[in-house]
């Protein structure tokens, strides 16, 4: 099985939001959002193990800003791990008033899929090699979130999380 | 401003999984169930604070078993808290194949929302006063996961986190 | 094949009206409407028969209000009878503006579904046994309305009709 | 105020069934039908009073046939009376399956509509003068259909329905 | 494999312009009208053919008037000509505003289908027989437009176009 | 008004082909596609002028290759010429398989749009001034099919078009 770099996993999706894309006050509504993230993170992970995915998590996700009616929405998704199974993709979300030429930054999240064989059961999926410092960083950080996430799903005891723990304590 | 009860908050939601629904294995997509409970979280955000809201953020939502075309998918939503301008709303998701008579909890989360005025600004929300024992130890729960998503969001420093830090350390 | 009760088939459906399920004075169109409470009438319908069903009729529907953009929408879907392969479901619609905290009943109805076997043909359903004195009622009017689709679709003669016979005549 | 024709009024609307329109079956669900259906005799409708229009009642359909997934839907209205603020349309509604040449009545259909002010109240429609036989009759028989919809609905005593009384009663 | 006219492939679809159909200006967006066309066009081709079609052009196709929200749309198409495995179809699009009583032609195309077998390979297509001096001009025309996509598709030579040549040269 | 260059109006789109947007033999709909191809288009002409567009034409566009269900569907759209107040945009879209690590070109397309300003009047749009050689040639070709746009709409005499007519003769 022949290990990919993140960039071969890079995606970008942009999308116009429309009317019925937003609640009352015209602004995109957090799920629609939340739907496209999950497409352009599939696909990135669908480029990397080039077989089929589910989602296995989604991370905490904020939204700073409101994104208007008409506004352009630019997804951009790419892998930062794998694990045996398992992918973690990090994205990042802009909004774009086009006419007002005012660029945004929506929101960052990461979100995991699980490879499947044509069963629907896990599967083996390559290694991702990291190439740039940033994505170093972002792999070496992977380990950490994937503690959390554990711990939060109540898999794991928050004093088994090593990597986790220099987070919380200054030691 | 009068306050309201957990209950009165509660909605079920009920939606038939439709091939659009669905990636190539048949399964529900991820992206479109947070759709789903992000309606279903507004709609339970509003009934609270009887104004139009936004959502602010989504927290840690894992997705244990796969939900499938045809299946019935139930989401129940009520909030655990009001802070000063935003609700925590607590989400139950199940599936349910109708045929073969088997009902399975797909998964829990917690979702923010920030309740808004005519102009689009935050505005104040009645307060909520829990009733029975789980709704007052998920009230009390929601002041920890507020520090968690601070910490998350780069807002807060985790050493300042007291109530998280029972979480991570055994003193 | 073992008996069921109405509340085993009650179902709660909850969603926003969106722009695209309104005309253009900003109004529910009544045939978004229709499709919701189809979905919601043959999810009750097969609680009832855990297979799949079809529409067979849907009877008078009037609508009262006009439901709002914006507004919460809730159907309460309940079967009232099972007859040989089908079933009839008793539909309640409420519209809601959750800023104006006003709640209306929008419309009631009643519709059929015939039960499937996996070819798609007619299969046998369990008995549907009431316990409220409503359910009752409600379960006694059902052959009158089963004669009344039949008149009305052609298949059964007026003078047949002796449950229905009642209605318009005083004798 | 200019008379129309029933003629006028006529509207063909031709629909692809897609898989989203279609249960797991593959057959067109019967809402997603009555959507259609509304959609096209709301176009009729406005034909006829140049207005926005409202829903107000569906007579009782019945769905004789399954359409399939892939077939072609053609669905026909066309007003058969107007009265005050209110017309009534006719519809027919076919399936055709295009590869094996076979093309059937999937069923007909009683809507009534009313047509609407600037503000949204009901305003008057012109009179519609039937031409042919067909029409005649449809045209006499929407009294009779109009007394139905008032006791259905609660609004009328049978025993006020002349027009009614003669489908009942042999006398 | 038995002939057909052109008006045995004849089809009229009407839509209702909805807000998720139009742009921020509130007018009807070019690409959704232009699968509007594509739908009315495959089924005038499935009509003439009895079996699955698939797109294989569009030609040129200009928007004259913007479509406005709550218009209805009315999209006439026919065939012109059937070659050995593909049919040309033409269409026309006319806005319509019901409240104005202002109806106008948006715009004209020509689209063309290749006919499938049930492996998803070309098949064979009846012959198409004009019957109308104008669908004989069309018919005619057909041969000259054919030339045109396929020096603009660069599968033939401008100097080998004899048809196409005379629009070009006057000799 | 500043001058921009191509790659300042550059876009990338990524869609996944769901169930909805394919016929009865899992291809994706031609009309599917040219409806995202349009958006796309309409982005990158704002990107250009900052203001609303509208589409003005669609030129020829052959399908070669059917795009399938679950498949990775990549539009990319850029600006060849800006004229007064219209833009044409160039577009090459790849249909990709990536399971089987498949990806073709699937179409180009060239098409133009109109810059609005808030009366829904034409604007002026800034120039586009091309770096590339490519960029260079089709800037240049944009002039050529400009005519065939204005011949083939009516608005132009063959024998006028100077730029067109060295493709049909050779002199």
């Amino acid at each position: 099985m022949q290990t990919k770099r993140p960039q071969d996993t890079f995606i970008v999706m942009s999308e116009l939001v429309l009317p019925n894309d937003t609640n009352t006050l015209g602004n995109l509504m957090g799920g629609r959002l939340m739907h496209w993230m999950d497409i352009a993170a599939a696909i990135a992970s669908q480029k990397h193990c080039n077989c089929p995915v589910v989602t296995a998590s989604v991370d905490n996700v904020s939204f700073a800003l409101p994104i208007k009616l008409g506004n352009l929405l630019t997804i951009e998704a790419k892998l930062t791990r794998s694990f045996n199974t398992s992918m973690e993709v990090y994205l990042r979300v802009w909004g774009e008033d086009l006419s007002a030429q005012y660029k945004y930054l929506s929101n960052e999240a990461y979100m995991t899929f699980v490879a499947l064989d044509p069963n629907g059961r896990p599967r083996k999926v390559p290694d991702l090699v990291p190439e740039t410092d940033l994505e170093q960083k972002m792999y070496d950080g992977a380990l950490r979130r994937r503690q959390l996430r554990l711990i939060l799903g109540g898999k794991m005891k928050a004093e088994d999380a090593g990597e986790l723990r220099a987070l919380f304590i200054k030691e």
